[in-house]
C-alpha cells in the first residue's frame, strides 16, 4: 500500500484577488479580514465592482495539502469542481504540484466556485465566497480506501457551509477512525464557527485529534473573552492544538505540554491569504514525519511566513527548501 | 464629441504565467525570451507539464490600453474573446480600469486565447501564445466612428498572425488617416517581424508614423546586424519611432533630432513581460497630452519599471500617480 501523509477535503475554489483600500471595504459592506458567504447574483455584483484581478487556485484544505507536497509530503485532495475553465485551472494546479486528484468533476449545476479576494494596503484579506459546484460535493465523493491510505485527514471547517458536503466531512471522519488514522480540524473563521459552533463543539470533543484555530476562532468555538482560558478547555478535548497568534507565532497545546513557536520572520508583509492554511501544512507534514512538535511549529511559521511575503496563497518556493535541515 | 486619447487593436488573450527553469525551456523546445504561436493540442501538452500558474489579463496592446488608461488616459480597445470565464475575465479586468470595450464576443469557435509565459529565473519571459477566439477579429469588428474619435490607433504586430486580423488592421489604419489620425505599429517580436517582413516594410514605409520597436525587432525589420545602422532608415519612413534597448532606455527618434532617454531605476526585475507594452502606453499617453518627446520617454520608462518590478504585464499601481509632475 502506498501511504500518503495527508488527505484533505475542502471547497475547491479558484480565488479572484484584487486590491482595495477601506473606502470600498465600508462602501460594499464587507467586514474586513472576514470571509463571508455570498451567492451567485451577490458574485457577479461584487466583481463588477472589484478592481482588476488575478486568478490563482485557491481553497483553505487544498493550499493546505498543495503546501504538504511542497514540503515533500504525499497528499491528496477532495473537492468539486465543474467541468468548465476554471475548474480545469483548479486541477491543473494541485497535478502540477504533485498532489492527487481524483474526485469527479460536475457536469451540470453552479460553476466552479470563486472566492473574491480584497486585499487592503495593511496586506489584510477580506474574503467573499461563491461556494458555486463546490457546495455539490457529496459522501459518494469519499472514497474509502485512499482516506485509508492517509496518515491525517485534514477537514476545513468552511466544509461545513454546503450540507451535502457535512456528510461527506463525517463519512471521511469515520472512515479515518476506522483505519485507525489521525482527523484534523481547521476552524476557518470565526464567524463559520459562530454558524456552526454545537457541531464543532460536539466534533472537536468527540472526533478530531488535532486542531487548527487562530484566536479569534478558538475564542469563538468557547464563547471566550480570553485566549489563555480556551487552553485547559481545549487540552482537555483535543490530542494536539495548534493555535495560532498572527505575528505572535503559535502554541502547540497537547495534553501535558504546550509548546510556543516563534513566527518567522518576513521582510514585508504582503497579503495574509492563506497563513492559516500553510501554517497547518508545516505542522502536519512535520506530524506525518514523526517529527517533534517544536519542529513541526516551525515548518509551520515557514511556511506561513513564504506565503504572507507574496499574492495568493500558495506557496512560490519549494518549502522543502525553505525547510533545509529542519527535515532529516 | 468625446474624444479618445488612444485605440488599441490587438490579440485579446488572458496570461497564465508560471515560473520554470533553463532545463524546462530546453526540455520543451522554447526559445527563450521569444514568443511562439501554438494551436490548441500544443496549449494543451505544455499547460499539462507547467507549474502552477497564475492567471492575469494580457494581449500586448490590451496591456499598452490599459496603461494609457492607469495614466489617466481615455482609452478603447478592440480584440476578440469567447463568451466563457476567461473572456469574462478579460472584459472585467479591462473595464474596471476604466477602458472602454465593445467588441461582441464570439459564441461559437475556440475559447479565449491564452499566453502561456514561463518566468525564468532571470526575469525573462517565455511566450506561447494560443491565439483561440482573438483570431476571429475581422474588419466587421473595427467601429468607423470610435476609430475617428481617437488621436491615436495603436495596433500591435502580432496582429498580422491571424489572417483575418491583418484586414481589421488595414481598415482600421486607412479609417484613422482618412480622419486625420496618426497611426502607431508595434513590432511585437523579432520572430513575429520575421513572419510578415514584406508586410511591415510596407507599413512602415506608406503607413505608419509612430513606430515602436526593441533592438531585435528594428534589426529583423531591416535585417541588418547593428542597431545604429537602422536610426537612418526608421528616420526616413516614419515620423517619430521609440526604440527600446532594455537596461540601456530608450532612443526617440524623429526626422530631425533624437532622444536618448534612460531606463528607470527598478530595484529587482522579476518579470519582464509587460516591459514594451507599458512602454509604449507612456509615450503615447505623452503625446497625446502634446508633452515633449523627452518627457513621452521618461513616461514610458516610468511605466515600463514599474511593470518588471511584479510579476504580471499590467500596472499594480496607478501610472499617473508615478508620474507626478512630470503630467501638467
Amino acid at each position: 500500500m502506498n501511504e500518503l501523509d495527508v488527505i484533505g477535503i475542502g471547497n475547491a475554489l479558484v480565488d479572484v484577488l484584487a486590491q482595495a483600500d477601506d473606502a470600498f471595504l465600508t462602501k460594499h459592506g464587507l467586514a474586513k479580514g472576514m470571509m463571508q458567504l455570498i451567492d451567485e447574483a451577490r458574485a457577479q455584483e461584487l466583481y463588477g465592482v472589484m478592481g482588476p484581478g488575478t486568478e490563482i487556485s485557491g481553497g483553505s484544505a487544498a493550499n493546505t495539502i498543495v503546501g504538504v507536497a511542497s514540503f515533500g509530503g504525499r497528499a491528496h485532495y477532495v473537492g468539486k469542481v465543474r467541468n468548465d475553465q476554471l475548474g480545469e485551472v483548479f486541477i491543473h494546479d494541485l497535478r502540477s504540484t504533485g498532489v492527487a486528484f481524483a474526485t469527479p468533476q460536475a457536469t451540470s449545476g453552479p460553476q466552479t466556485g470563486r472566492c473574491l479576494i480584497l486585499v487592503t494596503p495593511d496586506a489584510q484579506r477580506t474574503l467573499n465566497t461563491f461556494l458555486g459546484a463546490s457546495s455539490r460535493l457529496t459522501s459518494a465523493d469519499i472514497d474509502q480506501k485512499v482516506i485509508e491510505r492517509a496518515k491525517i485527514l485534514y477537514l476545513e471547517g468552511y466544509l461545513f457551509d454546503p450540507p451535502s458536503a457535512q456528510d461527506a466531512f463525517r463519512a471521511a471522519a469515520k472512515m479515518a477512525h476506522a483505519a485507525g488514522r489521525k482527523v484534523a480540524l481547521t476552524l476557518s473563521d470565526p464567524f463559520c464557527v459562530g454558524r456552526h459552533r454545537a457541531a464543532f463543539l460536539d466534533l472537536v470533543e468527540h472526533h478530531v485529534d488535532i486542531l487548527f484555530a487562530n484566536e479569534a476562532e478558538i475564542c469563538s468555538l468557547y464563547e471566550a473573552d480570553d485566549f489563555d482560558a480556551t487552553v485547559p478547555r481545549v487540552r482537555a478535548h483535543c490530542e494536539l492544538a495548534a493555535l495560532t497568534r498572527s505575528e505572535k507565532g503559535s502554541v502547540i497545546v497537547t495534553k501535558k505540554d504546550a509548546h510556543a513557536i516563534a513566527a518567522a520572520p518576513v521582510a514585508k508583509v504582503v497579503d495574509t491569504t492563506g497563513a492559516g492554511d500553510l501554517y497547518a501544512a508545516g505542522v502536519m507534514f512535520g506530524l506525518s514525519r514523526g517529527l517533534s512538535l517544536p519542529v513541526c511549529g516551525q515548518l509551520g511559521s515557514i511556511a506561513a511566513g513564504e506565503v504572507i511575503s507574496h499574492i495568493g496563497a500558495r506557496p512560490q518556493v519549494p518549502l522543502a527548501k525553505l525547510a533545509g535541515a529542519l527535515i532529516p
